[in-house]
């Protein structure tokens, strides 16, 4: 209880102290105020006296009770496309789940190359990047259809969190899982849903729009070295106990035989699926937007029955995330808005002005990547310091184009650091299969490991792709 | 399964036909698309292959993908400030009937005037008076607080649905009920969620504010006759067998003693609801947007704990609410831009031009309520009727106050001619108290009575308030 009391001091705290100073030269008073609410709001999200989509909601409400923008603005994010695309592919991940089909996919994966503990790894690795293609809610695919495969699997092989059989299996697979579930995080648009509102912050800021397909094209290239090293070098200096795990593929062979034929709404959903990615990734010669695309798979899904309105309207999850977004996308556009952006790039580039921009952009990235040590969330992380740390880095001289893409994949990356990293990683670690020290060593190893493929592969990757 | 595809082929049908007409003179194809699109969903609202809240998205969504209306704009309903007034409201609702304060102010009633059964009646009309005056779920105010305590008491005398014993007081008490729920529906701005689509309909085409005060005040002398004279035309009418209900005030009297003190959850609630009520009352002397007020409210409930974050967003019907109202609000605001609406009722006007305003509506008024009977929600009635017979009206020569209130509050009153005209109809019907027939002849004999007082009474009272 007292806890509470002093995350709430904490919070109004930041605002105030910010609303007290005064604001600088040629900046307006409700512009400053906004300033205070958002950063009250960020800090709140991560503080969390309430719920972080519980924040951002009180953050919007304070702002419209203080007019520093009304309220016709302020509810603004909620009409917002990305907001809704966000929660059209939550919607989306339910019919994963209700169907089957993810965990269909899965089994497949593991009868064809899960005789091998680094094959049953990768098995579901590919299922998971398969999903993430289109399915942005990390909760969903790793808690509704990674996760209870894999504990099933661990299970055969009688090695359980609480008997010291942990090492034998569990240890192993949970590392190399979220630690590539991090990778496809930051592989896809829709890798997390929080990569939404770097497109948006990007686009507001740069003017570069990182959609769908400019998205996965420049990650796939050092996305797929990550995918292929971190694993070996997890198995290399951790390795489990089990090294060849037949039974697992006996498990998928009577699963599979279980569910039988695929069924009529999986069938449907794979169709949708297929459709949804298709139109996605060719966005640039129909041009109809991502949003309705997502929109239409739902429709196609709820006229079918594939989906029942009811579950939708029950997605708790869906709805958190929806306030969350709609909320935060609306501050960062009004913040966009105001001149304190620009003038807060201009006077730390103006101090740092000597720095040639390889070293300054190397260093931020670098800032960027290790604060996430202090978030509880990418999109917490994004909000926070995306914004500043591109102004500054282009102010300083850097491309665009390669500082955006360097922050957009740190800013995922980085989350594998820490078991609070974000919204799968306390899913992953709260089994117990995997020692706090075992989890940060990992997260650092990998880090090192992640950092040097995305800024020597990734760097020229992209240059080759004319982006620098 | 059938039955499916031709409601189905009734909805797609009705958008098609209308999609094929050749637009008139002047109206663009988007424009048309868009009013094809619109009475669809209408029609598909109240034919409902799909639960209604279902079809408006998908309304949405096939606007979007005709960009009749791009995605950017049909979304905008779910930024607008009146749609988040009723999901506001909805909230609010949920800490009434979280905290028990609305089934203890129902009790203190019963116990003050529940001793013979029409003042028992009373004791749950004044509860439900009360709390319509800032929760507009009727689903709320009648399933979760008023008729529990309705079925808790008429078991104590012994009137079940099942064994004949209905009419003994039961019968009774749901009729009057749900009469008095229509004429509380039409009495305040927050007597039922579509009154806030009224106030924005009515604004966009006539340019009258409907505010929270302005519709009280000018429902509040015909809602007071109506409220005496329906419940005793039943009374005398349709007489319960028990006139004397001492059992209810013994239950009220044991229940209330159970309840203890004021909780301090309930007290609180009780402090917001007065604020939030006071500044609504108020707003012409502050300015403070009546949104603004109801989220600030959901702020202090939040923080003191008295909701929990999660309650919302587990609001099923208020998610359903939201995307309901949000399709609709954009949808006639969007067909209010274009010149649709005025051509419509210049044509209409020009073949009736030789008729007097008064007899014109007189003669609009009385459709306009009684196609109540083809409707299964005062929404679908609203969106598919008020504002051609308004425009048509006013274009007569009709004076625009007095149309704008006679529609409004006509379109709650019709509610009560069947037991499918709003929300709570199906519910209190479907207890099983009371026979169709029994239903619809005071629903048929209470339309008569209230039309009749807000003609005459409403008439005179509005031309006292300069309304024409």
């Amino acid at each position: 209880m007292r806890n509470k009391w002093v995350k709430w001091l904490i919070v109004l705290g930041s605002g105030l102290v910010i609303a007290l100073i005064p604001p600088p030269e040629g900046v307006p008073r409700e512009a400053w105020t906004l300033l205070a609410i958002f950063i009250a709001t960020i800090v709140g999200s991560i503080v969390q006296p309430l719920t972080g989509s519980a924040m951002v909601f009180l953050g919007v409400v304070v702002l419209a009770i203080s007019r520093a923008v009304p309220i016709e603005r302020a509810l603004s994010g909620y009409a917002d496309k990305y907001v809704w695309l966000v929660l059209a592919a939550f919607f989306i991940s339910r019919a994963m789940i209700k169907t089957g089909l993810g965990h269909r996919i899965a089994l497949i994966f593991i009868r064809l190359i899960g005789r091998k503990t680094i094959g049953l790894g990768y098995s579901l690795v590919i299922t998971d990047f398969i999903l993430a293609s289109f399915v942005p809610s990390t909760g969903a695919r790793s808690g509704g259809i990674i996760l209870p495969i894999a504990r099933s699997v661990t299970e055969t092989y009688d090695s359980r969190p609480e008997d010291g059989t942990a090492e034998r299996l569990g240890t192993f697979l949970m590392t190399m899982l979220y630690q590539c579930e991090v990778i496809l995080c930051a592989t896809f648009l829709t890798g997390q849903a929080s990569n939404v509102i770097i497109r948006n912050l990007v686009a507001e800021n740069s003017g570069i729009d990182l959609n769908y397909s400019i998205w996965f094209v420049s990650a796939i290239v050092p996305s797929l070295i990550s995918l292929i090293v971190i694993p070996l070098m997890i198995y290399r200096f951790f390795p489990p106990e089990v090294r060849e795990t037949p039974n697992a593929v006996a498990f998928a062979h009577s699963e599979l035989e279980k569910l039988g034929a695929l069924s009529r709404a999986e069938k449907i959903l794979l169709g949708v699926f297929a459709i949804v990615v298709a139109l996605w990734i060719t966005t640039i010669w129909h041009g109809i937007d991502s949003t309705v695309i997502a929109l239409a798979g739902i429709a196609i899904l709820l006229v079918t029955r594939v989906l029942d309105w009811r579950d939708l309207m029950a997605e708790t999850n869906a709805w958190e995330v929806f306030i969350w977004y709609g909320g935060l996308v609306m501050m960062a556009g009004e913040l966009g808005k105001t001149n304190i952006p620009t003038i807060f790039a201009g006077t730390v580039a103006a101090a740092t002005g000597n720095l040639s921009w390889p070293l300054a952009l190397g260093l931020i990235a670098l800032v960027f990547f290790y604060a996430h040590y202090a978030f509880a969330s990418i999109t917490a992380h994004v909000m926070a310091m995306l914004v500043p740390f591109l102004l500054v880095t282009v102010a300083i001289g850097a491309p665009a184009g390669l500082t955006v893409l360097m922050l957009a994949y740190f800013a995922n990356l980085s989350a594998g650091l820490t078991h609070y990293g974000t919204t799968p990683a306390p899913v992953y670690f709260g089994l117990g299969y995997v020692t706090q020290k075992r989890w940060w060593t990992v997260g650092l190893i990998a880090s090192i490991i992640n950092i040097a493929i995305w800024t020597t592969v990734g760097s020229a990757w992209w240059k080759f792709l004319g982006w620098w």
